[in-house]
């Protein structure tokens, strides 16, 4: 085959999101008020979210029409590149056709701004001029800086403090694009000055920033809250990279037989992935590869049950697979990957044995992103890496077996503020992290013990 | 218009590069021996290149045609597509036109890959195993790193030693790419070795570095030299990128009126630009504008004369602008900007007045590169903001007079490791620098008196 870089011309672009609720296997747990354990009515988000974006957390209309304004500011990249691999196929020897979906074209670098575009679009419309949000290594609050930027209203954001002095690019790219960025916890929030009190000198936590976030926005009438992953609004945003996937692959006349992302809260597999569900459901051969890494094994170790989604207890409780919301994952460098819960759509999907977990130890990742940088040359993130591992695993069982499946990489983003990683494998420092079970069963035994609704 | 990202199908990629030499208004000055002031002929260059390379560096056939191998790793990320910054338009309220080619896809992440590929390929196919090179801020250095290694030929990279302690980034993804990279002045050669005995603190040049590399190249029978601008077998093989945008605007029923580009040793400019000189030369509407700093003004206030490549005189005369090989612009942090002299074809272009210099304070060319990220989101390399303010500048002309005119902007790279230029930018920290004409006076009083051979 010729083309290697297949682009969809852009006026094909697709004109709507996909969601994946009318069409799922069982019915979707409710968010829960921990308090009462009843299911939340929307009217219970509206201190900290738009009600579009609660609308469409909850709808299930098969299709949500993007926005122009929204379509405007994906053109700045979109649609992204589908890749094939050859360079790769060849130095594995496999039979299997390799392609992967491009989306570190971004401004900001990964899929992250299909989301943080969209919920800054419908902030926007309703009212909304500044927006709250946390951020660990930087990947979410770069996305939504930029967002914010472009639609022209404020972005805070609270930087968890070790992850502030240690990445400093991340953050100068924050502000480069307009955004507050400091290091939490911070004084502004009474939920960091408490934190400050006891320990001053706390290096931060993402459930710390989360609180300080969260607390920055239901108290200011001004100001809303926003997060990267994890709910169901964020997933469909996503959706238009599995959408142009398909028609990617049409235009080669080819179709997916497996389809490969990181998993971390979930929202960059489920762009990927979820356009493609029912085509199983419909009996199609296509199966969904979702890689974590075994220092935050999610998927693979963790029990599917209500939990809260930050550490300090002061979200709604979701029902999902979690190791425990006091569960602290080893410092790996795909620090996108290390949350302690999983989207709950993507829950439900590994719970009925559509999405097939699997887990990886941070050398083999790195491993197989030298080899992806030294036959397809670009840098891939260390969470990234974590799908390319996963796919060479797939085309080395089709090397095994002659089958010349089609394989599709997530590529979710670039590795070019990740060098630091890289030097650390280079050099033979890494550590690899598995959690023993005693630590998985005691952050498990603080769940709470909450029924399910229906 | 609709369509903002405008993407060559790949089976569309040009085939062959454009030779600028057969369409050349003016004869082209020979480069000379500096000893004997005579012309050099091919045999003088094998000890540094295959003899491949010379040959392209002095033919008269208009199209080279691009080697199969080349191509399989261009693919790996062209065609680069071609955007319109209709945010940018909207915000100066210009009625021009304004479109960019985003050359910053590359896996190195600028249009220096390029040259880099065709450079590995051919000394490969000579039986060349090793190539050495110089590299300042880095750019040049990765390309070719990267190139070789998917060629499966080694490469040592000299870099100058306060840039190695300063962009650590640059030199990981380098070896990443499986390049040996090591500060130079260095103990391995004999240069090196001088310059250390002399002053064992030395921060190093690219001069310095360039005598390190060619020295590596010399007395090596496995290795060659490799350069990443100024000659005219690099220009050529830059040439893809204004093919390309030719046919990209065909798509869109457009043609360039103005095309800009930022200009260091001149390869980046040359590519996009070349491929329309002959338009220009057979009186279409269409202006060539070449962006330089004021802190290296090589074509604004240079003169066009023979001059050695390198400060340590080991490299034959070009007929060139430059400022004189002692000069030594100031720390601006357009890296890739700082050089002395320009290649000899945009020189003579210059000098016919078919190239239209301008030049421009760092300050406000980090301003223009703040309105970018602000409308078309992207991070642009400082060099390749230089290209920015000079069409902002003349969309801001458009605006004055009405006209309706299609500007090109050649988007040479991504700044994704340049934040620390960003960070001095936002702190106000930047200083502006623009040498006094004594210095410039005094650098020029060193250029080595010989005449044109013809």
């Amino acid at each position: 085959m010729d083309t290697t870089k297949i682009c969809l011309p852009q006026n094909e672009i697709p004109q709507a999101w996909y969601n994946i609720q009318p069409d799922l296997p069982a019915p979707l747990m409710p968010p829960l008020n921990p308090a009462t354990g009843e299911p939340l009515g929307p009217e219970a988000l509206a201190p900290i979210f738009p009600m579009s974006l609660i609308e469409q957390e909850m709808t299930m209309e098969p299709w949500v029409e993007i926005p122009d304004d929204v379509m405007r500011i994906y053109k700045l990249w979109r649609p992204a590149p589908l890749h094939r691999a050859v360079a790769l196929e060849e130095e594995l020897g496999t039979p299997a056709r390799i392609y992967w979906k491009n989306e570190s074209v971004s401004p900001a670098g990964s899929h992250k701004p299909n989301t943080a575009v969209a919920q800054a679009y419908y902030n926007k419309v309703a009212g909304v001029t500044r927006i709250a949000t946390e951020t660990g290594a930087g990947q979410w609050g770069s996305a939504l800086s930029f967002a914010c930027c472009l639609m022209g209203i404020e972005c805070m954001v609270y930087m968890v403090k070790v992850s502030y002095q240690q990445k400093p690019y991340r953050r100068l790219l924050m502000q480069t694009w307009n955004a507050e960025c400091i290091p939490s916890p911070s004084d502004r929030t009474a939920a960091g000055r408490a934190i400050l009190e006891k320990d001053p000198d706390s290096p931060g936590s993402l459930g710390m920033a989360i609180s300080e976030a969260v607390e920055d926005a239901a108290t200011r009438d001004d100001t809303k809250y926003s997060l990267g992953s994890v709910l169901n609004h964020v997933l469909l945003h996503q959706t238009i990279t599995g959408l142009e996937i398909r028609k990617q692959l049409a235009m080669v006349d080819d179709e997916p037989n497996v389809i490969v992302g990181c998993v971390g809260g979930g929202s960059n597999f489920a762009g990927f992935a979820f356009p493609f569900v029912k085509d199983k459901l419909d009996g199609k051969d296509i199966r969904f590869v979702a890689c974590e890494p075994k220092a935050c094994p999610t998927l693979t170790r963790a029990p599917y049950r209500y939990d809260f989604g930050d550490t300090a207890e002061m979200t709604p409780l979701l029902k999902m697979h979690t190791l425990g919301h006091t569960f602290v994952p080893a410092p790996i460098h795909a620090g996108g990957l290390r949350y302690h819960g999983m989207a709950p759509l993507v829950s439900l999907l590994a719970d009925q044995k559509i999405v097939e977990p699997v887990a990886f130890f941070q050398n083999e990742v790195f491993e197989a992103a030298m080899l992806w940088c030294r036959t397809e040359g670009h840098l891939p993130a260390p969470e990234t890496a974590h799908a390319i591992k996963g796919a060479i695993d797939e085309a080395l069982k089709c090397k095994q077996t002659g089958e010349e499946k089609c394989i599709v990489i997530g590529y979710s983003g670039h590795g070019h503020f990740d060098l630091g990683a890289y030097d650390g494998y280079l050099s033979g420092s890494l550590p690899d992290y598995e959690p023993d079970q005693q630590s998985i069963d005691d952050a498990v035994s603080t769940l709470p013990d909450v029924a399910d609704p229906f």
